[in-house]
């Protein structure tokens, strides 16, 4: 169950622009939270919102070094949630392709069935 | 921005466990709507409302034959969901794969230069 609040806190927090940019940027390398927040049009205080919610569900970290607070992306942060996306893109696949295995042993079979047909007619 | 603005609502739309297990549902082949209702423990039109999220963020289609309605997941529906989170995983393990190499240049570089001060003392 914990596991599924998680994904859940992740989708919500991932489905606001700025939070996700926010990922985007922290996926090319740390960086400081001012530095993190120049881009933004919007205070300081309000991007270290978006950072808090992003860290409570686990897809960043951030330390304090002297005044600094660098943060980073927990490498395993993004894991629950691609794991959730590729086992359905996995199922619904597998199920195409057993679908197209059906249709082409029907086709197959309608084929020979015909072909027999048509060897009687001779 | 019509590509980030369907991401938003794929991630909004997913942080709910109702629309997940949907989906989960979904990916195992297409299904009646009173079949998908059957598990939850909320009525029919709650069920249809979620089944309209889905289908507003492009995840879900619906088709209605006779009296029955029966979805089915969009093939495509999950992929630009899919591809946002690889591609930041994809940055950060590239990376973290520089990263490393960084690091087994400099121990090469200094095991190098240590093993020459050594040959000098002999």
């Amino acid at each position: 169950m914990l596991k599924y609040v998680a994904i859940d806190d992740s989708f919500r927090a991932l489905a606001e622009p700025t939070r996700r940019a926010i990922i985007e940027r922290l996926s090319r390398g740390p960086a400081a939270v001012s530095d993190l927040a120049r881009p933004f049009d919007m205070t300081l205080a309000a991007v270290v919102q978006h950072l808090q919610v992003l860290q409570e569900c686990g897809l960043v970290r951030s330390e304090k070094i002297g005044r600094v607070r660098t943060c980073r992306l927990e490498p395993d942060g993004l894991k629950g949630l691609a794991d959730w996306v590729a086992e359905r893109r996995m199922l619904m696949e597998r199920r195409f392709d057993s679908l197209g295995e059906i249709l082409a042993e029907t086709a197959q079979e309608h084929h020979k069935s015909h072909t027999k047909k048509q060897g009687k007619r001779k």
